[in-house]
């Protein structure tokens, strides 16, 4: 149960990492672009090469869901079709939509991502806090009926998220309320590692807060973007680990996926450049925690 | 410039509301149900018949993505086909879809609803207030490039929003906090009733808040969301609006479109009690503002 099915994967693979699937055309090789009908099927071949490349070394994947809205109808299709090739694959699909509402929409949303009849293959998704637990909890029900799970933002990784996260209230910070409100909403049903299903985004660019994070929340798994491109590094998204080195999978994006501009070439190695730059990842991983 | 299109609506209906276009199931009458090929078939002819009963007296709509999202690709077609659908019958629409996410990603997520190669007809959107300012500024930029606007969320209508939002820093809440973020962003760019691009969105189920905030926040508009099923009177969603009576717009889905099923038929009368409701609100709001 829980996050129990990532975490096994992420064992065999000894990998605690997720690449996000945040496709642009500035980073869709020109070769992709001068073949394909649409933007929509650059997307889907470009998404199938990467997946292709690291589903052996790689647990999980990250589709971020705006880069496929901003395509309209044809990107979700994409999105759709990404997820299901993802899976196929045999990884681990996370839908960075960041939904949020009010709990009857709640639920709709969670059936849309989550639900027995959702369109999509995802295994978890991520959800926004800020409405507080009956905004939460249709996510986290539909988690448990479905063997699915959550992530809900707790410190996000942006440069302004202090503004409304770092805010102290008594004596603690606003996202350290929310963490707390996670724990208590997703209570005791915990999986094998003693995780429940409602996991936390937390920013690794935010070294102190997220391993202060990792004490006060123990049963919160942990997404942690920001690493890479936003400038976190293996040591800083360290923290979010516990004693065993579980917990927690590290996002990164751009570096991976557009590893190819850097290669001066001309993207026809993409798939070859994000494997190298994924196992670099994994390596930098490993070694931070004695994996 | 700003709300001044959606307000110059409100004033020539002399009538603040919107109604909300969250299609389920069970609110589609069993005769469109039966003669459509799909739920999303069913849930645009059902839209489509609401905004023909109101399009000459509700100057806006408000559909609710969680609700087409549900329906998976086929939804967000008919998301689309609502939107063009309510803007050819001269109708403003405001995409609730909450979004919000860090800068690039916020980037993409305004591209995709209010960008100038958005496949879907809004005037406007909903989004996340909690990453922060660099979350925020996306959306408001990509509003004002395109002539278009945005509701953050700052007080929401659920019973749980206090959890978070009511939480206590120095002396202020963090919803009072929020709103001065959206002032501060928008800054002095104000529209023709003194109004910016950022707007805000208030529950009418927090009244003396809604009221506070009014005075508080005296450049953003109100997206008032809470009128009718969940609780909210014309009385607590009064508070929203300025002294001229401008500066907000109410907000109510259910019990309209849901209005035949409370008339004891079977439905074939949707578009009539859908009318007949919203005149009600309607008159509810003149006697309360005095229009």
């Amino acid at each position: 149960m829980s996050f129990d099915k990532l975490q096994a994967l992420i064992d065999k693979l000894k990998n605690p990492s997720s690449v996000g699937l945040d496709p642009a055309l500035e980073l869709i090789p020109p070769h992709i672009l001068a073949s394909s009908g649409s933007a929509a099927e650059a997307y889907l071949e470009f998404n199938r090469g990467v997946i292709d490349a690291l589903c052996d070394i790689v647990p999980a994947v990250k589709p971020q869901s705006a880069f496929y809205e901003r395509l309209g109808t044809a990107g979700m299709r994409v999105l759709r079709d990404t997820a299901e090739y993802a899976k196929t694959r045999g990884m681990y699909v996370i839908f960075d939509g960041k939904r949020g509402d009010i709990g009857s929409t709640a639920t709709a949303y969670a059936d849309a991502y989550l639900g027995a009849a959702s369109e999509y293959s995802f295994d978890a998704m991520t959800v926004n806090s800020y409405l507080g637990s009956d905004g939460l909890s249709p996510f986290l029900r539909a988690a448990e009926e479905n063997d699915k799970a959550v992530f809900a933002l707790v410190k996000t990784s942006n440069p302004s998220s202090g503004e409304i996260q770092d805010l102290e209230s008594g004596r603690e910070k606003i996202y350290e309320l929310v963490g707390a409100v996670l724990e208590k909403l997703a209570g005791n049903a915990l999986g094998e590692y003693g995780y429940s299903r409602l996991g936390g985004v937390v920013g690794a660019t935010y070294p102190a807060e997220l391993r202060a994070l990792r004490e006060k929340l123990p049963h919160t798994f942990f997404l942690v973007p920001g690493y890479g491109a936003q400038g976190g590094a293996a040591r800083d998204a360290s923290g979010a680990f516990d004693k065993s080195g579980r917990g927690a999978i590290v996002s990164s994006s751009r570096s991976i996926i557009g590893a190819w501009k850097r290669s001066g070439g001309e993207g026809r190695d993409f798939a070859e450049t994000a494997r190298a730059e994924a196992l670099r990842m994994r390596d930098d991983l490993r070694k931070e925690l004695k994996l």
